[in-house]
């Protein structure tokens, strides 16, 4: 039987993009829940300025409990080598560091033209070589608005193989494919994941992270699984929305695409049923922010690992 | 560059799961703009007792109207002989037959066991053969919970190929796939496409009808697109719901689907923009409906097919 890994980052690109804030102690049982329900990695927040995203203030109180459950990686976005000091001394496992393809979305976005990012990815290369070998994160610098922006439209190939190529250059451990803008459709996946993969190698490039804006989310990811991709990002419930968007959903449903894999036979070590009841945390701490995902709303197919086979003679 | 043929299924499977009536007139404005969209396939309506579904029953003057249609091919579902006599009076060019696989819902649904279906599809078939031969329909039988039963679970394969074969045997044109319940997977769906296939002959086999019950509706399509099949019944906003499940999703959004192959460069013949307008005469008929789709809500990307590349400096 084959496997996937699901990588929850609610709790970072769901809540930055949510209104209200969520309580640090419902936070931490949020991600806590997640990882009984079998979700073994986790972007648990962000270092950005407070000012800029309030939602993610208590990002260091929240890495400090996520390291202490046991078999989680720890992941955490950063933007810049302040915030890559922060995750590492509070030991996150895994670091992401974001680069628009778009350099008009890279200068909105966190202020840095591309040689400013591959500035900050090489300063973050050698911190990581100055940290005791135990503590070294992951690095992974991860290809924004990968599959066009809505700034600049497509975005060309040959920038989005420089970013890879000057990303690994600059010593990430590997590049992510991030469909921020809900862009991306089953070919142009397929496409762009063979073309990185043609310049970085495979094996660095293994995850995306795909929005479902337009609805594709699900059949992006099968694409993407087809062409052997094995790390999903995806947000409970779509946790975020979309703030240019108003009424579109934002990252891949968690709980549909865990349905789907699950379905197919493939792996994903989450118990569908407890991932679904997480839920509950999420509407008390953010009652204004919808939720989305089809397979909560339906609930189960009969038969489907330990669901009755037949229903009840009175349905 | 290939293409898919999408069937409009709305005005049937979407307005019959209604809980309110669209007025004829409304419904013809619809069809009307669906065709003037480029949709080139509709499912009209179905001839069935106006007391089970009285929805439908302006079926025969629908029918009417929509063959003077230029280029149409006007589609009727019809769950018996009798509703067969008045298709092809009416002039429908395709006639489609739902045959649940499962049998107790085929007892449920249209009050039949499977060999009386297949007396139904013989008698259908004789109809068609005393019919001039201009006035003839394309005769489909449909195997409806092909992906699992609501009420009895997993339908094993062998019934499956068993009702395809002799749904062929008693003259059928062709058979279609149906996800009615919404528990197919890509990889289930792709194991019975072919499986049916090898059974009666890959051209008998062209077409889907998958429902989004639990959002993989498009994954789903993705999957039948990629084993060869050429023919994907939508609805228009999802339009219907799912009766046994509140809130939950039913038909594969056309919209949604339009615009997935439309990226993926597989040509749909259909104007999105005017497709997406249609909604307007739905939710006018019908303020009650929730209508689905998320390309409709976020907008189309900057750089498709006519939209500004590049969004205004003030964006």
């Amino acid at each position: 039987m084959s496997s996937v890994l699901i990588s929850e980052v609610g709790p970072r690109d769901g809540l930055q993009n949510c209104k209200a804030i969520m309580p640090t102690a419902e936070k931490k049982r949020w991600i806590a829940a997640l990882a009984e329900a079998g979700v073994t990695e986790i972007e648990i927040g962000s270092f950005v300025s407070p000012k800029l995203l309030p939602q993610m203030a208590d990002t260091g109180e929240i890495l400090d409990f996520a390291v202490t459950i046991p078999g989680l990686t720890v992941a955490v976005l950063v933007p810049n080598l302040k915030g890559a000091e922060r995750a590492i001394a509070g030991g996150a496992h895994k670091i992401t560091l974001p680069m628009s393809v778009s350099e008009t979305h890279s200068l909105r976005n966190i202020r840095r033209t591309h040689d400013q990012v591959i500035e900050e990815a090489t300063a973050i290369t050698e911190l990581i070589g100055q940290t005791p070998e135990g503590k070294r994160p992951h690095f992974e610098g991860s290809l924004s608005t990968a599959f066009g922006c809505t700034l600049e439209g497509p975005v060309p190939d040959a920038v989005i193989l420089r970013c890879a190529e000057r990303l690994m250059a600059a010593g990430c451990d590997e590049v992510g494919l991030s469909d921020t803008t809900g862009y991306g459709d089953p070919a142009s996946v397929k496409r762009l994941i063979r073309a990185v993969r043609a310049v970085v190698g495979a094996e660095n490039l293994t995850g995306v992270h795909l929005h479902n804006t337009r609805g594709l989310g699900l059949a992006n990811a099968l694409a993407a699984y087809e062409e052997g991709i094995t790390t999903f990002d995806g947000s409970l419930g779509g946790l975020g929305g979309c703030p240019t968007a108003p009424g579109a959903s934002g990252n891949v449903v968690t709980e549909d695409m865990v349905f789907m894999f699950e379905a197919m036979g493939i792996s994903t070590g989450i118990d569908l049923r407890k991932l679904m009841a997480t839920r509950e945390i999420v509407t008390t701490a953010l009652p204004e922010e919808e939720l989305y995902g089809f397979t909560p709303r339906a609930g189960l197919p009969l038969g489907y690992k330990g669901e009755p086979v037949r229903a009840a003679a009175a349905h």
